[in-house]
């Protein structure tokens, strides 16, 4: 079937284009699961929730942040799984190449884009990688949290799923610490919990 | 198994509490597919898609909006729908009874945050349903747009799955012409086409 969205507009045919394409993201399984487990949550979903968290917390933050970048930074920060695919957080191996396939992709997928745009969605994107702003440090510490977020009510979730150990999780988790800090404390409950619980790979379930 | 997540400060409780419940809104299936038609889509998905509409089309906006307050309208828009479940835009049975059902979710989901954040969100929500401002309106128009876009490229979708009139779908999108007028003329093209092809249940398809 011939392409119907063509409005004889370049600027927004291109935009269209993009439109069209990243609703592929919805197609993108991560390892976590929707809370309660059902089933595992795909990106573009996950993305949404993670904006949301971002309206909600960022009082929370422990440095002032402009939500507006916040929002758009996690509303792109995965568009480049499309091509690239979800990489387990806790895949040591797939996060060797990450880099560079995610940045292939960045090309791609924001290069359909009208040039300026092009590059206000790449300079948020690049920026919520390198995570040396605060606002991209606020973005990266919720992009943990909504990892963590759907475990800790499924019984270890992904974490038990795939073998990782409490110590790799609370490492990962360390963006948290310093950005929402008052979250701090309860992060390390739950691992702990979760580690008498025999969630992890290196915590022996409790005996009782 | 208990909440795990409680951090003994009340604000950030309810905000968690609130961001828990909204998880739900990955469960709650539209009429319309994903582009391509592989499966139905949530309201999740859906509105982090309408969000990257908002931050890509806003330049043909007809009149001047506040990206941010429309960005975080369409990202709230069908938090209700949890409770209320998703209306099908061309049942007008269901449609009778849809705002009173949304507005008692609006009441029970928002009022989980702390009050000012459950003000700030309701207000919000309200204005979007009332449709009478200008970042409303925009919303509103890529809401339509967001239910049109898979039906164009899945040979008809949910417009020919359930006996939609080509008639109801000019009504529904009247929004676009008001408020993205540089799409109308491929909206109101795709819709000839579409009647054409034997989409809509008062057209008949082309006997070629």
């Amino acid at each position: 079937m011939t392409n119907l969205l063509t409005t004889g507009h370049t600027r927004l045919d291109q935009q269209l284009q993009f439109l069209v394409e990243i609703d592929r993201l919805k197609h993108v399984l991560r390892r976590t699961t929707t809370i309660g487990g059902a089933r595992h949550e795909n990106s573009a979903e996950h993305s949404w929730h993670l904006a949301l968290m971002a309206l909600t917390l960022a009082e929370h933050a422990a440095e002032p942040v402009s939500l507006t970048r916040v929002v758009t930074m996690v509303l792109l920060h995965d568009i480049v799984e499309i091509d690239a695919g979800d990489t387990f957080a806790y895949d040591t191996v797939a996060l060797a190449t990450k880099r560079e396939r995610e940045q292939r992709a960045a090309e791609r997928i924001f290069g359909l884009l009208p040039d300026d745009q092009t590059d206000t969605m790449r300079a948020l994107w690049d920026e919520f990688e390198a995570g040396d702003s605060a606002d991209a440090r606020f973005a990266g510490a919720l992009d943990c949290f909504g990892g963590f977020l759907p475990n800790t009510h499924g019984g270890g979730g992904s974490w038990r799923d795939h073998g990782v150990s409490s110590s790799a999780v609370l490492r990962r988790m360390e963006p948290l610490r310093h950005s929402l800090p008052r979250l701090w404390p309860t992060i390390e409950h739950i691992i702990d919990t979760g580690r008498s619980l025999g969630w992890f790979s290196d915590g022996a379930p409790d005996p009782h």
